[in-house]
């Protein structure tokens, strides 16, 4: 039987750089846990459309159908801020997010106890928070039509469609239920039914959905009302499930409420394929810093965790996914720091590949 | 000349109790500074419903229509929620401020020094913050068609349409403009330009606007980044312009970045009538509270300061607006506290009516 196939989409910007490190980990379970896998790399972002004319060539493309798991880095940079919307480097993200149909896009906020400091919020409001968010990631507004700026009367009208189907509601339902199950059993439900008929359709499928899952504690919020909460005491939650846009919104302040962005992994998961495996798509929820870029400061954890993700949900490895987590714990633990990560007494400062190597050693 | 005229619609929850603060200001204006308002009353929201079988009436929104400043308290409560879409009581409240044209939304979102310790943020991040939301307020996906949930194929799709004209982003681009030219003279607009082309529109046009500002530095943020900001430095901000949704959910975040829901008032202002005045009506951030109406636990701040922006923004009464925030700055430096802001020593809890008399005692 062949290996397991993985697809590197460095990208832009630091994305490079913090799949080096990655490249790293993927090279010690090979070597010292007899776990291989198919390694190839493509361009995605700016770096395909300075190859290519495109954000994502269609071979990269196929080949991303093709394989197990895509791990991406990041994409965008201020060089490609003046290219036509069609071609920016955001489009290939989302052209592979819609043609794989990741529709399930999980993103942990966890704040790790060595890094409580970090957040601007106060300790005993982040210490210890582990939360998911469940994002739909391949509809809504995102990728409704019609769409466009068009001529109406005199003037421009910008024009985007917020657009739901009960399948795509329920499909996403299904996975923050499931989810749900294997954490503290409470999901909570966000839109905005107050205002938007999308959002009631929503409501209303997800709670039919939650008669397959009575183990599992529903509430619903709006959307404000939760961005509000969220600031106010995360801890209130377990799971929360959300359209394409909030969830946009919900999870960077999520994210942010850790303190520490360079820490946090994401997950796109679609359906089974063949081989039983989902679809997948791993990538770290920061950007391509370019404002960073090639110095060595960028923190390559947040890339090495969706690694750990993608050893858990595409490949059955869970308890190597914690192996690897526990190593970055403990190097954190030993005050080893990036760039991101300095300020606080007795840390010792280290580069991106000094993480990377770090890690190696913790493993 | 005949008096300046002001409608109050108490609404559900805990607006009846807030607004009867209001009252008492009112009046101590009228006695004590001789500045008299015609003060009428109607019904809104769920209150409005349970009368007439509609969240707003005719005849109170044709009262709006005529009235110099509405001041509206709160709508909405669980016994509304079984209602259909089309009448529940947050269509009211979109009613007044579709109808009245009220499109430029001013949400300050400000942390007072004696409650700085409330925010779920470190001192250091709030103390001091003073940042004003404009939030676009009678169109995008709040009012696009086509929308609605239909049938397709064999199931349901909720739909909605996110629609902005040129002239709608630039009267409230204007607005924040003209604000940001009386504070710091820092705007940040804020959209999903990579994703949307609404948000193309929108940063096109503030930029087209911006160059009759040119003393205001203008800068773009897309709006999951500015969630993340407002959570990891707000001070950074000083005037922040988006449309309705995002505003929605950002200004929610800000608003409790400062901890202090019950503080926060806001107005929502249109085109100038024929006295030169502009369109206007005002209302406390915080919701109907439907937990604790009736107990009279609810902080009257938040409605009592969007009385003073009435005086500032209505009635050209800058000085009445100041002397009326002094006071309930004085009443907050005593110590003085309703029971959403207990918690620290040595501090004298007070009833919503208990507060809205140390304000009267403080003026
Ligand atoms: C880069 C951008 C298109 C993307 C999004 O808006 O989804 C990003 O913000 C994200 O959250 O992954
Ligand atoms: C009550 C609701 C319709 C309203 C909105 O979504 O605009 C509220 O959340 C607000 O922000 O004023």
């Amino acid at each position: 039987m062949s290996n397991p196939s993985i697809l590197i989409l460095p990208g832009d910007g630091i994305g490079p750089e913090v799949m080096a490190e990655v490249r790293k980990v993927i090279t010690w379970f090979g070597d010292k846990r007899d776990i291989q896998f198919d390694v190839s790399e493509d361009l995605v972002g700016g770096a395909a459309y300075d190859a290519h004319g495109t954000p994502l060539h269609d071979d990269t493309m196929a080949k991303a159908q093709a394989v197990d798991a895509v791990l991406l880095g990041a994409v965008g940079g201020p060089k490609y801020d003046v290219l036509d919307f069609s071609v920016k480097p955001e489009r290939g993200l989302l052209r592979l997010r819609k043609e794989m149909d990741l529709f399930s896009n999980l993103r942990p906020a966890q704040c790790f106890d060595a890094l409580a400091d970090f957040s601007s919020l106060k300790k005993d409001v982040v210490a210890g928070l582990d939360i998911m968010i469940v994002r739909e990631l391949t509809s809504g507004i995102y990728f409704g039509e019609p769409r466009g700026i068009i001529e109406e009367g005199n003037e421009r009208v910008g024009i985007n469609t917020q657009r739901y189907t009960e399948s795509e509601i329920e499909r996403v339902a299904r996975s923050a239920f499931e989810l749900a199950m294997r954490r503290d059993k409470k999901l909570c439900s966000m839109e905005k039914a107050n205002v938007m008929e999308s959002g009631i359709l929503w409501r209303e499928v997800v709670t039919e959905v939650s008669k397959d899952y009575p183990e599992v504690e529903l509430s619903h919020m709006y959307a404000d009302a939760g961005a509000m909460q969220l600031c106010r005491w995360p801890k209130q939650f377990d799971v929360i499930v959300t359209d394409n846009l909030f969830g946009d919104l919900l999870s960077d302040a999520a994210a942010m409420l850790t303190g520490s962005l360079g820490m946090l992994p994401s997950a796109s998961l679609g359906a089974p394929m063949d081989n039983g495996r989902p679809k997948a798509m791993y990538e770290p929820v920061h950007g391509s810093a370019p404002d960073i870029a090639g110095e060595g400061k960028a923190n390559p954890i947040a890339c090495i965790l969706s690694f750990a993700m993608a050893l858990r949900y595409s490949f059955d490895l869970g308890d190597e996914a914690t192996r690897l987590e526990s190593a970055i714990n403990t190097v954190l633990e030993k005050g080893v720091r990036t760039a991101d990560l300095l300020g606080e007494e007795g840390v010792t400062p280290v580069s991106t590949s000094g993480m990377g190597d770090a890690i190696i050693v913790a493993l």
